[in-house]
């Protein structure tokens, strides 16, 4: 079997991935005892993996190696098993490899069959994959958000974000998100129906952070001077829910909030979460977002690409704001 | 009456207490209705009253004022009553005045009747004062220390660490303390007899680090660079109890942890925590401690400085670690 796929040559710098992946076409060993063959519907884009992408070995994941295929989320439907949980035909989902064909062990990349009669398949990737759980998990339980209080998420018109500002409605939350651009903030108040959003690229940041008139939760996803500019307006006792730092990911720099006295002034509680931690509660999780997919009142803008050769454009979408919503390259088949 | 007290002239520069209180005698009001004059015997010595010193207003509490008594822990027998509760020779602790008399409102100032039977009086400034409830606190709640956990505590000389360690201990915790100088490190490890001391002040803190082979709670008095060598040294869903920020207080800088991502690599939590927060807690956390206190488990040394002209020696301590354990100044009577 011959399979196209992206190869990490080296580590990219900033957002020139163009100049660490390459797409290639090698021939792949066929699925081995225990290993299923998965032939890749679409690819889902996330934030997260740039770091598997760096030299840094004191992430959460360890670096992919120079030479390796890129690994990420993969959805399809098995094209052959020598596994006995998982036959021809199955449509599942797993951390495979960029590209027309993941060959892998279900259990070492996380693979879960999934039920296909759920109409639009893309919410695999979205409310009902790992962005909806850490969405829910971050509103209810590291942030343990309570009804009335007030939540405010970072990035909040992409994947994660823009799932979490809609549970902490859910959830009986004021409910703010920030986001880069008149457009984006726009689509979250007037398409989303939450209660305010944040231009965070407008001139007047701090004064439109102000008319929150402060925050019990902040959902963040990007760290940075944004962080600091929240520390000082969260409300004493308020939690801040970590999902993610991707202003560093790409910047080089790391976020060192010069606000963190605020942590002791205001008695705040920040906790660093990510989905794997809570995988086992999927099936739980998956349940409660169904619910809600089913009733219409949880949504996701899906900005899709076709093509396995357009994925590079798509991911950096992820680092330049370039997306409302799930990002997802759909693969011909 | 006459009143010797010291009075905030001026906000201090760095440790430059001279600078800024003067010692002065001026007549004092009687208490009026609902007030008590508290004859002070002792005057607590603590870190956070720093904070009020300065002219920052996003403190935990608001800044003194200029003209205005210095404020903090006092404890002595009440020489006159005007409010229900308390009767002439009650043993009284509140928020007094740094001179010979205190005349508060009870409420207001916080003030709690003491046992007299208590042998050690000076034990409602350590163990059965703030510092232990802040050090039982810290470890059980904020840090919730599980038995066999590596318990860390920086500044773990003084009169919240001290208490710290030994509770740890007495939890089932493996515990650690950061302390500065040889001298201290052998105190700790000899007298109180904990599993481990660090000298910050030597050359090889980081190897020395290393040996405690992960940190589960870090109880953090400190802030500043230790917090950014214990951050890349934390277990994995470690908790860090915020308890004070001492390194910010004189010297002008702010704690900007540079290893902020481990809050997501690592997936900790790191949280702010006060006693007046768990005041109302302060009879059931005293009930506990007495009992470790009464069976000689938890010990305090006291570093005892006498008479009121001399406090501000005492003060300095504080910051410039001079100390081991609590340090009070006696008041002639």
């Amino acid at each position: 079997m011959m399979n196209r796929y992206w190869r990490i040559d080296a580590r990219p710098e900033g957002t020139n991935f163009a100049g660490a992946l390459k797409l290639v076409e090698a021939p792949v060993a066929e699925p081995g005892d225990g290993q299923i063959a998965i032939r890749n519907a679409m690819l889902s884009m996330d934030a997260g993996t740039r770091m598997w992408l760096t030299d840094r070995t004191d992430g959460y994941q360890p670096p992919l190696e120079i030479g390796a295929p890129m690994t990420g989320l993969v959805l399809g439907e098995v094209a052959h098993s020598r596994h006995p949980d998982f036959a021809e035909g199955d449509l599942v989902r797993a951390f495979g490899v960029w590209g027309d064909l993941s060959v892998v062990d279900p259990v070492m990349s996380g693979a879960i069959k999934l039920d296909p009669t759920v109409e639009d398949r893309r919410a695999w990737f979205g409310p009902l994959g790992m962005n909806g759980w850490t969405a829910l998990w971050g509103v209810e339980q590291t942030g343990a958000a309570k009804e009335g209080e007030t939540v405010l998420v970072s990035a909040a018109a992409g994947a994660t974000g823009i799932l979490a500002v809609q549970i902490a409605k859910l959830l009986g939350c004021k409910s703010w998100g920030i986001a880069g651009g008149a457009d984006k903030c726009r689509f979250l108040t007037e398409q989303i129906g939450i209660d305010g959003a944040v231009d965070y690229k407008a001139a007047d940041v701090a004064a439109q952070l102000d008319r929150i008139g402060g925050v019990d939760v902040y959902f963040d996803n990007v760290g940075g001077r944004l962080l600091d500019a929240v520390l000082t307006r969260m409300n004493h006792y308020g939690r801040i829910a970590v999902c993610g730092l991707v202003s560093d990911y790409s910047s080089g720099s790391r976020t060192a909030p010069q606000e963190f006295d605020q942590v002791l002034m205001r008695r705040l509680r920040i906790e660093g979460f990510f989905s794997p931690d809570f995988m086992d509660q999927g099936e739980r999780l998956t349940a409660r977002l169904r619910q809600w997919v089913e009733a219409g009142a949880l949504t996701m803008p899906y900005d899709v690409t076709r093509g396995l050769e357009n994925t590079l454009d798509a991911y950096a979408k992820l680092f330049t704001g370039g997306n409302i919503g799930k990002v997802i390259v759909e693969l011909e088949q």
